[in-house]
């Protein structure tokens, strides 16, 4: 089955680009700096439900992403997390907390509503994303 | 460094095993069948700051888990969390969902107060997750 993004995941984040596996998305609430990443695989709820390589795919790009993350904002706290009681497409949380963010030390789900980016802002945010995950990003044809 | 259980994870949790790299514990709240994976490694906050073995090991025990609870249980959903804010310790959350349990579809955290259980049903739902995780659980000396 061909893979397309989860309709509310395109409408609410900003699509960054690619890993191997996984589509890199910031999420449109400058609240956190809030990635989200997308294995390409349709049909898959679970993590366990992934292929063993897949799996393997999914932990070296959650640890590059991680790193990235790390360099670029120096949080406090990384949160880690699949949810997916709305959106039924496995995808991960990669949230960047702060002792001094507005939902500290709770997490960021269902505190309060998100506030998007100006489209400086968000292009900003992602640049310094793809600078740092470099050539872990696929070329766009 | 020798590994130590947090003690508020020791306070809130039941402790079912360990497997080659995690404790298992079961979370002291009714509510919601919820299951921590500790991997037995001090002063780690950070899924990337687990060697890469660690987090293969990691990666099969959070499966053998999630598919043992997905037995037991069937899940309408599986919540999986890294989130590390108040406890420092890197522990995952592996949380059941149902859809009509009581914070559905909700996140599970900082919703309602903890129900405990009774000590009988805390030792009948830790008996069928060691009897599912069966040999992947450590003897105990």
């Amino acid at each position: 089955m061909t893979f397309k993004l989860d309709t509310r995941l395109e409408k609410d984040c900003y699509e960054i680009g690619s890993m191997k596996l996984c589509k890199v998305l910031l999420m449109n609430d400058s609240q956190y700096p809030w990635f989200i990443l997308v294995p390409e695989r349709e049909g898959v709820r679970e993590l366990f439900q992934l292929n063993r390589d897949d799996q393997i795919s999914f932990l070296i790009e959650s640890n590059l992403l991680s790193k990235a993350l790390t360099v670029v904002f120096q949080p406090d706290k990384l949160n880690i997390a699949a949810l997916g009681n709305v959106v039924e497409q496995l995808h991960f949380h990669h949230i960047v907390r702060f002792k001094n963010d507005p939902s500290w030390p709770d997490p960021v789900w269902g505190k309060k509503a998100a506030v998007p980016y100006t489209e400086d802002q968000a292009q900003e945010i992602m640049e310094k994303i793809k600078q740092a995950l470099g050539s872990n990003l696929r070329k766009i044809n």
